[in-house]
């Protein structure tokens, strides 16, 4: 098992990374503060692990209580995390109950943020079972669910007290999930470490075959780049923004398909080509780095051609971001590989660039 | 104008207090980021100082959108809520947008919490046109909504950027209201400054006329004690317990009332009663010191008498308590007039009090 601490003052919590972590409840009872546990999950996680968990926090001298959520996207709204304050209180949590969020992004993003506000925040523990949640959403403490217009528009900054990542989970995940996890690893390769994209780019046959040495190696590596970003800019006033590299772009194609028609994985992919094609005709980064970009992420199965929708549609979509300030949007790009900016662009430029992508 | 400073590091705030304030567009002016203010309100307040307030805010700049909430706790829930937050989505809001809480604390507590909230967390301005709004909930941080098993059972800590109190908009405050929020104003010298508590007995038909100077002081002095305890303990880990001195007795009466028929001053004056009896038979202060709390109360007119229910209800309703750890209740006593201290108390002694008191 390794541990890695992500650095945040009095906010600051240890990742573990390894295997067989769910069965080992000494982890557990380092991480409850009264007797009471939440285990918030959705049908099929519940099916796969629920069981494990239980019987740690059971050890570890916890009550444990499941709430169970409807699983997907779709249902990352306030009707889906009220079923959560009601599983609180009606099981009567206090402010020293725990609740172990045991899923993806969205159970996790739910859970969080059931935490953040009940009771004006409680502890929680995420146990991330998704690649995507593993290297991405369980570092950095941002939380939420949708509103009909727009995506993760209400929610909170909470960090967890401790995150379990167990790679055995990975296992389990089917191979499209998987891919679109390893979208978040090239990202963070491409913003931050050009040796670790290099690595990427020798051991993609190892990443698709899910080996657990290989997933070992980027899950560690991606929580330590973000955990670093965060620990440099918690409330994304600065150098956090690097983060959304192949995201404006991305966040676009998942709205306007509606979401839960691509992954956010397979957005991010198909984003991060787009925007690295736009930082090479910005004169930053070759021909060269783009299609090597693109290989890989074309090698894990991912789209790498975005919809042929109409230009205004797509930049309607971008302004409405959460990350645009009054309409305004703001790019990443790679000055080199590993190596990210943050730049408005004009707007002819982009519309240039979105119709070499087969926009109208 | 008074200027106080909340001292809470990176979050720290001034209260601004004098009259004729919401015409000051300089203050106005001070504390806007963006260019979009949301003024959020209800019918009330709205046609008694909305336009004020617009018009400072024209003045300072800003492009300004109301947003209108239905009045009284009743609605402190999660539908109202959502109209806020369709009302800032629908205007276009960004993460430099500010909200305006125009009113008292369920406006205060709703707006707040919507600024918490949306986008992980926006700015606020704080603008009480309560007299309990002015001495208690704009000091503090503490936002939040109701839910069907529990008042402000979910909410956030979210300092405002400035609170803006305008000491003349207690003109237009019914007499009930203005009783009720010098029942906290009392609560403040009872827990931290006995000379304090003298000045108010000595002023009790200043402060019944609602006399501004009088006012001024009050008001002043109660926000400097609240900052002071706030400052010391921001997310109530210890001594900012002692402003529940009277809330334990007081909400369970709300609660079992329903809420909104008793006010909350009146809950907590009515609480504070009992509370000081307890600190008498447990020996701390006097028999004359009760006294002496009880006829300043009833001289607010305010209640001192509480509904005479079981006592196992009222046990029922204070282990139900945010503050209750596993069903533990902890009581706010005073060990003399100006000092509180919170501590756990035997059952049968609250039984015999609360017998007393009337209850069967």
């Amino acid at each position: 098992m390794k541990t890695l601490q992500v650095k945040l003052g009095d906010r600051s919590y240890p990742i573990y990374i390894g295997e067989n972590l769910l069965q080992d409840f000494g982890l557990f009872s380092k991480h409850v503060k009264g007797h009471l546990s939440f285990i918030v999950t959705n049908p099929t996680i519940e099916s796969l692990y629920a069981n494990q968990v239980e019987a740690s926090l059971i050890k570890a001298g916890q009550k444990v209580v499941r709430v169970i959520l409807p699983e997907g996207e779709a249902f990352k709204n306030w009707e889906t995390l009220q079923l959560i304050f009601d599983g609180l209180l009606k099981a009567g949590a206090d402010r020293k109950s725990t609740i172990f969020a045991l899923g993806g992004g969205v159970i996790g993003d739910m859970a969080g943020f059931a935490a953040a506000s009940f009771m004006r925040g409680i502890a929680f523990v995420q146990i991330p079972t998704t690649l995507l949640s593993q290297v991405d959403s369980s570092v950095g403490g941002k939380t939420g669910i949708n509103h009909p217009l727009g995506k993760n528009m209400i929610g909170a900054f909470h960090q967890p007290v401790a995150v379990f990542t167990d790679l055995l989970t990975l296992k389990t995940l089917p191979a499209k999930e998987l891919a679109a996890g390893l979208a978040e690893v090239i990202k963070h390769g491409a913003i931050a470490d050009a040796e670790f994209l290099n690595w990427i780019e020798g051991h993609i046959n190892e990443l698709n075959a899910c080996e657990i040495s290989a997933m070992e190696h980027v899950v560690l590596r991606s929580c330590e780049i973000k955990a670093a970003v965060v620990a440099a800019d918690e409330k994304e006033g600065g150098v956090r923004a690097h983060l959304n590299f192949g995201h404006t772009f991305g966040h676009a194609i998942e709205a306007g398909m509606g979401y839960g028609q691509w992954l956010h994985g397979e957005a991010v992919g198909c984003g991060m080509v787009i925007a690295a094609t736009l930082s090479q005709k910005l004169g930053y980064i070759t021909l060269e780095d783009v299609t090597r970009l693109s290989k890989m992420i074309k090698a894990l199965n991912l789209p790498t051609t975005p919809p042929s929708w109409p230009v205004s549609q797509y930049m309607d979509l971008m302004s409405h971001d959460k990350k645009a300030e009054l309409g305004t949007i703001k790019y990443v790009v790679l000055k080199s590989l590993g190596q990210a900016n943050v730049q408005q662009v004009p707007d002819t430029v982009i519309h240039h660039l979105l119709t070499d992508f087969g926009a109208t």
